[in-house]
């Protein structure tokens, strides 16, 4: 197959058909009424916009929540914003089928109506970003531009979303590192088409920052300040935000997502098929001939869940990962790498060299002619010198449990702070994991997980 | 028992008898008498000089090997001394018992005679340090300083030798690094008594340089070059010779076997006893239950010995063990210690903490978006990314044996030159060795060979 088919043959599958569009449009008027009818039999000073790939119409099929902002006027105070919207958000709830109360910035309510997950979102009502007050503020700004700017290129969206997805470099969020919607459109509307942004991939690399509203002629300050903070930081990209010149839209875009888009574009470009945007599940073989083969070690910690969003977690878990790694490594142990996730309960894989290491320990001292080389003559039976200063051994653990549970009751890993003493109570698995598991181990142990060859 | 008394005793065995004395001086009266003859027989200008301790009268009994030195005058060429002096050390070793040829900075002969080995050594008959033209030359200087100095404290450097020896740490070879006899002269001379140097173990290394004949006020220009440049090399002590400005008589002491006189010094003054000059042999279990107890792995290479003397061979053998010690710990495995050594084969001992590593490596590779990452990516078939860095992994050999062998083969190791092919050709033996090196195995895994506390 050659691209154009391949992209024909994938705009069939994701761009919405005549039934879903009219479904969505005849949901969203009814959404419209409902919000504008409690906002009046409230009284408030309220404006409902739709944001998101909807109001944008660069969703694809099948996929199509609601985002439904509540706009309130910016003289408002946040205090009076956050309760009143959560009250007009619940209001609206009362309406749909169901609802519940959610919490990011502010508390929002989350509600479903005919099938649809609707968001009800307060916000303040911002002609441009020298308004914005709070994170979700920005969305209605986005929408406008984007539908100012797209020019019908709503389907190059769609392709470059899905790619995005069936590489798995797609979402923002903080445990993903991936592209936003956002980010999509602004690389399509800037470079003019999926196939366009796809032969640039290592073209934006290089160029390094995007700035599609020119904000570095028009608010040069600011814009630098963008461009040098995010550079700073290691970034490997810096699109300032055509909203808003302090914003970098690929702020939590990582190294290695960045990596498979480049990869995969490449890959994509030499051999196009359908496999990029809907890949195959991978086969999953045992991690236990996996193991065997490698000749490595499998320890995996498994705790509950401490009550937090993913956003919050996943960092946590890398960290106490890193943590691990670290704390292993400087006992004598190798690792060869790790991996954390969420299923049931968290978990915490490490791969190492081996599960029993030697029982002794080389236990450097001072130099020998000093006060504190005299007293560890004194107070160790074996000591020898390598040049001037005194060595001896220790007796250590040989076991990684075991190991293990030492370091943890002395607190020296360093352990995310929000899940540390979930992490102590761990259950400490070697060579198995819990069936549930069996399907991550392997595709972590034989690197499939992240291979940007898959 | 006290001081005194453990000195009493130590005296009575180290203090040549009278017939002792008798039959050296005997034996050293027909020495010189036939030099004399041999010399004037064959028309020679040469003067026969003993030095070492028998000519101090610092020997220990039963020890009286004989240094007979034949002073050339200063005229004479150095081809010509080198010549005449071998033809003159043979014709006397002609009327010894037995004779053979040995090699140091020159050819000099080893003879027997009376069941007491006679060194006959060319050199200069120097006058000062001013004079000194080869290696052997301040030997002559060295003995009539020691006899203008010493004072009848020729006990006191008797006791001393016989406690540097008990502790080990006698000896100025290059693969000992410990106290020559004429150190240990000066320091008995500059500090009074045996006592007053084991006394002061901590003060005279503080004090760091020893200068008894006042080299600093007299020459202070080559003195002080002296000093800088052996403090620079970061030894131990300075004891700038008496008889040569230029010189460090303790240019060889390592911290090591100066670390053993200092804590033993210290233990002999808290607790004397005889077991510090004539130590009991150490009990020797076996090297098996303690690999079994430390849960190690012992790597012994065993090669035939190169014709060379141990001064050459030893720093070559400690190169190799280093150079084994980084390339292996490059590939993973931890190396706890090593020793070298000699019997009938050379050999080079390492601890290990296993035997057998993990089967796979991490290969770290080029940051992803250079011509170097794409090459990296095509060859690989599986790569990831973390951070802007690809990675891959690699197979590799297990068995600790089979990676040495593959770094010998790649030339992977630093060895000593002049042992290379031999140790290329070396047995390797895992977990065992031949029956002569079972107390060395023993004694280097239990660290009993240079325990501090034994």
């Amino acid at each position: 197959m050659d691209v154009e088919e391949v992209i024909g043959e994938v705009l069939a599958k994701i761009r919405p058909s005549e039934e879903e569009r009219a479904f969505v449009e005849g949901l969203m008027k009814e959404l419209e009424e409902t919000a504008m009818e409690t906002i009046e039999s409230l009284g408030l000073d309220v404006k409902p916009y739709f944001v998101g790939s909807l109001a944008k119409d660069t969703y694809l099929a099948g996929d199509h929540d609601v985002d439904l902002f509540l706009a309130f006027p910016l003289d408002v105070p946040l205090e009076r914003l956050r309760e009143e919207g959560l009250k007009l958000g619940e209001a609206i709830g009362e309406r749909l089928d169901t609802y519940e109360i959610a919490y990011a910035e502010h508390p929002y309510v989350r509600a479903r109506y005919r099938g649809v997950k609707v968001d009800l979102v307060p916000c303040y009502d911002v002609r441009d970003w020298r308004d914005v007050k709070t994170a979700v503020d920005r969305s209605i700004l986005h929408t406008k531009w984007v539908n100012e700017n797209l020019n019908g290129r709503n389907d190059d969206v769609r392709l470059f979303k899905r790619f995005l997805k069936g590489i798995k470099a797609y979402g923002s969020e903080i445990y993903v590192r991936g592209f936003s919607g956002y980010l999509a459109e602004i690389l399509v509307i800037k470079y003019g088409s999926f196939l366009d942004v796809v032969e640039k991939a290592d073209f934006i690399l290089r160029q390094k920052v995007v700035d599609p509203e020119n904000w570095l002629k028009k608010e040069p300050e600011l814009a630098m300040k963008t461009v040098k903070r995010e550079t700073g930081e290691g970034k490997p990209l810096v699109v300032i935000d055509p909203v808003d010149p302090r914003r970098n839209v690929s702020a939590n875009l990582g190294w290695e997502k960045y990596g498979r888009f480049y990869f995969k574009s490449m890959a994509f470009l030499k051999g196009p098929s359908l496999e990029f945007f809907f890949p195959q599940e991978k086969p999953v073989r045992s991690y236990l001939s996996e193991l065997k083969k490698r000749r490595t070690v499998l320890v995996t910690l498994v705790f509950d869940v401490p009550d937090m969003v993913d956003d919050l977690l996943f960092p946590q878990l890398e960290k106490s990962a890193r943590g691990f790694e670290k704390a292993l490594s400087r006992e004598g142990f190798n690792v060869l790498g790790w991996n954390v996730g969420k299923s049931e309960k968290a978990f915490i894989m490490l791969e190492l060299d081996r599960s029993e290491r030697e029982r002794v320990k080389l236990k450097p001292g001072p130099e020998f002619f000093t006060k504190r080389g005299r007293d560890f003559y004194e107070k160790n039976t074996k000591v020898w010198l390598i040049g001037k200063r005194l060595y001896s051994e220790k007796r250590v653990k040989e076991s990684v449990v075991e190991v293990i549970l030492e370091l943890l009751e002395n607190n020296q890993v360093a352990l995310g702070k929000g899940i540390r003493e979930a992490v102590k109570g761990a259950d400490i698995l070697l060579n198995y994991v819990p069936k549930e598991l069996e399907k991550e181990a392997y595709l972590f142990l034989s690197r499939e997980k992240w291979n940007l060859k898959d």
